[in-house]
């Protein structure tokens, strides 16, 4: 039995909505495989969902990836996978592109590695876009990556892998409650007006180069969403409390984490990270009442999906 | 007596409207300065314009550019300006903002530097804004710096210089015709559809990142305008046939130089911009018929505005 781990990503990151991601350390999903008689995947079995996700392995993300994956390697021999999801469903964090990230990495190296990360790259995007009706290469790319990811275009796929500043961290707020991608999709509108769509690519190539040249001020000015940012602040009770508080306690930037309801803010290194997490823990928990949240900190998981042994005990917390 | 050089730029650069742009080696203008007695801006000579640029100094993007480092200095001497137009008027290659730099840059030079760079890009840009009714960051800090300049913001200025890949050339076609930059500009309406504007800060994000990596393949890819250039390219007669045939001679890429009517091509050295200057020039000869084009082709240029010697013969043609 093989198993890879797959971590969050934070896609959108404020000024990139739709191209930008970065994957956290931790938490993340775990995929297991083993060998099984017969082609395709024989078996599917999700732990941690609370049996809230398909076992149809066609309408599973990590089951269609590996489809996608079998298929694409023209190979009869099939598997049975178990996938541990270790992230929360609609939450804004890459959960359905970590399951298949690291299903297809499982997968690949059970067989001995022969795809490169590229068709890994499109098997899990094949996957989710079976599973879910949408491919997001800007969760799949740095699930899979690890890092900064720039998805300049989805079909075929150009991933931009961009530089990370050293230290560079985040925290992310999950409050207990979901939005449905395809909800807070629709909420945006078919057009963007010009002046704000200019803003947002000057701050797109802004946070590009200041990676490029590890610039935390100019990171920190280019971290502004004047495009989406706007439409959905109101799905998530106390955001923009939320926000200030972390920006008022040192992040660099702060927003929604993909449609969320998560929320990230970026920070020049972990202890900043903590000290802000707590700050947005503590306003949210003013602001929201009843809603109860995870915090999660973290620096930004350079490293992407990889290959674990000893299932239970590394799979990173 | 004194003199600076600041070359043309190209603006916009196909992703990056209003928020991009480049300095060509040449041409540019030259604008001397010699003491006068008074204070402020005691005379205004244009040479090269046809006696079509306004010489009431407040009116003239020189002229303004000076007042508004006078102010900034507040200095009660008197200059004599003299203003040598290489480049052509609303041609689409920063014409107003080489002027106002060269101005800046040889007047600060006269009193010995006491104004730094980013005090001079503020000048200029006011010198524009007073004649002109808009400042353009995209040419100004391009023409001042040199190299590639990311323009995140205007107010205040927050200017990004990017790398150039080495030998990285441009051709541009200038078609003896005028656009104003106001009329252009019309043509945009108020919004852009949502799926165009992702595509393009993905585009600007590709060029950043593969300006930074000297990633030729990247920057060909990102150097698409899915925003600006689709309403403007009936602008100039056969527009597209010439972007064709640079495409087609080799370019990394090829849109309109600002709001036209140039027209640039990105190479990856001089040689191929030469063969793709000609290509375009040959298309554009057959399309457009009566009409007559400049070529100029000339590798990126690395240093922006500079003082020059030896005025007549140090002019970059």
């Amino acid at each position: 039995m093989i198993a890879a781990y797959a971590p969050a990503s934070v896609s959108n990151v404020a000024c990139g909505f739709d191209v930008l991601g970065f994957a956290l350390e931790a938490p993340g999903d775990v995929v297991s495989v083993a060998p099984a008689d017969g082609p395709g995947v024989r078996s599917l079995i999700v732990r941690g969902d609370d049996g809230r996700l398909p076992t149809d392995p066609a309408r599973n993300t990590a089951g269609a990836a590996v489809i996608a994956l079998l298929e694409r390697l023209e190979t009869t021999r099939g598997v049975a996978l178990t996938v541990h999801k270790g992230l929360p469903l609609a939450s804004g964090v890459g959960s359905s592109a970590a399951s298949a990230v690291a299903a297809v990495v499982a997968v690949n190296e059970l067989f001995g590695r022969p795809a490169s990360l590229e068709v890994l790259l499109e098997c899990a995007m094949a996957g989710e876009r079976a599973a879910c009706g949408a491919a997001h290469p800007d969760n799949v790319a740095p699930a899979l990556y690890g890092g900064f990811v720039l998805a300049r275009a989805a079909a075929p796929p150009d991933i931009v892998r961009l530089p990370v500043p050293a230290h560079l961290a985040c925290a992310v707020l999950h409050p207990h409650m979901e939005i449905e991608t395809g909800a807070a999709r629709a909420l945006l509108g078919d057009a963007v007006p010009l002046g704000a769509a200019i803003k947002q690519w000057a701050n797109l190539g802004g946070l590009v180069a200041g990676l490029f040249t590890a610039d935390l001020g100019l990171i920190a000015r280019s971290l502004v969403d004047h495009v989406v940012e706007p439409r959905r602040a109101a799905l998530v009770p106390g955001f923009r409390a939320v926000q200030q508080a972390a920006l008022g306690a040192g992040a660099l930037g702060c927003s929604l984490s993909g449609s969320g309801p998560s929320i990230f803010a970026l920070c020049d290194a972990l202890p900043s990270a903590q000290r802000v997490g707590e700050a947005m823990r503590t306003v949210f928990a003013a602001e929201s009442r009843a809603l109860a949240a995870d915090l999660w900190t973290c620096e930004v998981g350079r490293e992407g999906a990889r290959i674990i042994t000893g299932l239970a005990a590394s799979v990173p917390r």
